[in-house]
């Protein structure tokens, strides 16, 4: 991938390793409303500079001025709900549990909190080059639990990513921040990763792309002699499940509202609908053609650069030969260079389950429905597939009530279950799960989106025997800052008396 | 280690891992109760056994009945407390963000709470044939989050563990649980422990013992081709701090608390503290030399096993013939076979700083005490130190205000952080943090002492549009279970209206 930037040389990394190390020890003493005020401060200038950065990211990934600018807006409102939940500080977790003296042996007073990791190194997805990016989610948790950040600029939107970069240090400038506390580096070769990866300064990692990239770094992430953390979002085909009851009564707006998702973006997100099951007889044949019709309707759109198109290509390709599948539908209109055509292919679950080409995500407009005999072999299906980040149901209250092993099945495989709707579309709130079992991630017990995220940056400490004026404010008798705590195995904001 | 049950066989192994996945798709659905009921019977099963249990636990691993009938009580204590902490339900992290139909574009309702993982596999750990093994904290969690247990014997005490299983299977019967909800693995070779880790039933293991043990099952996890999460607790030299305030005003006291601590249960303890740092000069000397003349009153115990006063021995010679290292004190009573004693050695911080050797846990009554040239140079001991379960300072209120660094630096290093007190003693509570950086621990953001332990084997799962009536009752809008929740940001025990 083409930039106008260098690579970082070594010494460049480690200088920003090192400097990092020294904001840490400053940064990590600040109040949660200090840190607040930075992620408020850096939303705030990117508000200022919008125009220029939407237009530079248009040039960069093809994506249209309404998609960038609600992917703006979004990184904006994350940096401000995690600032507000980050000063709300329930995440902290702060468990207090007071002396028993008299007790036989005595009972010490223990107090607990998270407190930051260190350093985390943010590695930018292609195809949100704002919300997961430079200044998104990964970086605003990090910030939110205490952690310096070093972001390494996804290649194919070095420049938007240098001008959120200086965007995040005005506003470091503007709060005096500790120098350090937040650092840019360029780097085409996956050796600058692993560099920044396997620094001893490094403490977790944030990541958002492809299995290839995300399980690399998860691999030598756990090859250092002190492993660290690595949170990769990698990816998913996002199961649909169509059960009898549902298609039978809705198929016309299942297709419509699946030929939508599927070619949403040109298909680039992770929660894309790639699979989709359902089984054998004339309502699914009428949903396999309609949906085709649909899709051949749907323009070609470009791609978020070159290389994703000639992926999106091949692996296309690659699916569309194996054995038993069948295409069902292209888009008809003419594709220009580096678009990506809607394509849907069908094939029995027998070969599904046999192939596991099959089970493949294909990045982009893409999606395969899988014909089963039966409701038992689509629960066959659901348990042979990989960890997802997101499955869905179309079903009908009875649908559910008769499947439960089913249902159970599917809910076991994934880290958000959709009823009745379309898995593109991540809502911010902290509520959201996006994550899910390997491979969708390197960790199912964490997610990316939503305050909770600020967890996978954090550990706790505990205090024992400490004087209350030594403590933490957060863990002191007169709770100064006013947050939850758990005292002695109850929820409340009271002062200790 | 000898012992007097079989290697299982791959077929055994194989065996219990399918029937624990069977086990897995009914006891997950288990209601919060239903799982505390069954945690409840364990602890009733192992009452009634008391006097047989210890009495071999005894002869396994020569530790004194009262030290084996504390440590089976707060068995108990776990497995209750546990049960009180799954039924209260907090730990599900129940999150709720209603509707917004009217927005643009409209927001789904999402609802999210933690599911179970899956099976976990537990290893125990020598030195506690109870707390931390077959009906350890491990498995009393892993039951908690609602995941089938595979316990693998520890070798040394295989017979307490065949009696404790035998006991959790009284219980299970009893309860009517399913099949396969726990399985017992007899194995001394390293194959077994790894054929456990490697199958693909397992999606979690617990660990409590040595760095290599925990190290191996962690590298054998990461290998698999999905990988899984591995909480390896695997010791820690705790190093305590002597603060030049404290340590004038208080040496004697200092000395006698730690002759203590030291040599408890013949320091056989993963918070034993084997490394004390102090500030030459008089103060420094007088401790040194009264502790070494406390150290030699004590006599030489018995060790758990053969194996392990060898290695005590063997590690002990070493690091005493390191460099610029004193042998300050030795047990003068005579020592018998498998005993080990109680060992005072002391070294220059530039010696220490220089040589990783010293570094290294001594598994047993030793300690070495570190002698900085002042204060700047101990806070170079304590960022050069690796990850520690434990740090304790021994400090007045004004030596920790004028020593800020240091103090956030010895933070910075561990999970719990102790003032004028002994690292030794875990406390069975909520706020209690067993777990620390790498190498302490393999993962540094949980624990494997309190009910957050819980935690480690469970994974937040959203729902999206989901009818009231299909969601799990936890998450239901008239809150039946009457559980805390966030709803819309709010921490509530208040029905949905």
């Amino acid at each position: 991938m083409a930039t106008n930037y260098k690579d970082a040389s070594p010494e460049e990394i480690n200088k920003a390793m090192e400097q990092s190390w020294q904001a840490f020890h400053i940064y990590r003493k600040y109040s949660l409303s200090q840190r607040a005020d930075f992620m408020r401060a850096i939303a705030s200038e990117l508000e200022n500079s919008t125009d220029e950065m939407v237009k530079v990211a248009m040039s960069e990934t093809n994506l249209p001025e309404p998609r960038l600018k609600n992917e703006f807006t979004r990184t904006q409102f994350q940096l401000k709900s995690y600032a507000a939940a980050c000063e709300e500080g329930s995440w902290l977790e702060a468990r207090i549990d007071t002396a028993i003296p008299d007790r036989n042996p005595p009972k010490p007073d223990i107090r607990k909190m998270l407190v930051p990791l260190g350093t985390v190194v943010v590695f930018g997805a292609s195809n949100f080059p704002f919300a997961y990016s430079t200044a998104g989610g990964d970086t605003a948790c990090a910030f939110a639990a205490g952690c310096p950040v070093v972001v390494k600029a996804h290649p194919a939107h070095a420049q938007t990513s240098e001008l959120v970069a200086q965007a995040i240090l005005r506003a470091a400038k503007k709060l005096n921040m500790p120098e350090g506390i937040f650092a840019h580096i360029h780097g085409a070769s996956s050796a600058v990763g692993q560099s920044l990866v396997m620094h001893s300064r490094t403490k977790a990692v944030g990541f958002t792309g492809s299995y290839i990239g995300g399980k690399a770094l998860f691999d030598w992430a756990n090859q250092r002699k002190e492993p660290i953390p690595v949170f990769a979002e990698m990816g998913s085909i996002n199961p649909v499940f169509l059960l009898p009851g549902k298609l039978k009564d809705s198929t016309q707006d299942i297709v419509k509202m699946y030929a939508g998702s599927i070619t949403l973006s040109t298909g680039q997100f992770c929660t894309n609908p790639g699979l989709i099951v359902g089984v054998e007889g004339e309502e699914l044949q009428n949903f396999i053609t309609s949906l085709g019709n649909e899709i051949k309707k749907i323009a070609p759109t470009t791609m978020l650069h070159p290389g994703i198109a000639k992926s999106y290509n091949q692996n296309r390709s690659n699916a569309l030969s194996q054995e038993e599948v069948i295409t069902v539908a292209v888009s008809e209109t003419a594709v220009k260079e580096n678009q990506g055509s809607p394509t849907i292919a069908s094939a029995s679950a027998h070969a599904f389950l046999n192939n596991p080409v099959l089970h493949q995500e294909v990045f982009g407009p893409y999606s395969i429905v899988i014909r089963c005999k039966d409701l038992i072999e689509m629960r066959a299906v659901a348990t042979h597939l990989e960890g997802q980040l997101t499955s869905t149901l179309m079903a009908t209250t009875e649908d559910i009530r008769n499947n439960e092993d089913l249902v159970e099945s599917i809910k076991n495989i994934c880290g958000r279950l959709i009823l009745n709707g379309v898995p593109t579309g991540v809502e911010v709130c902290l509520s959201m799960q996006h994550g899910g079992p390997f491979p969708a991630t390197t960790d199912s017990r964490f997610t990316s989106v939503g305050a909770d995220g600020i967890k996978r940056f954090a550990r706790p400490l505990a205090f024992q025997n400490w004087n209350d004026e030594l403590l933490p404010d957060e863990l002191k008798n007169s709770n100064p800052t006013g947050i939850w705590r758990t005292v002695n195995d109850d929820f409340t904001k009271n002062k200790i008396s």
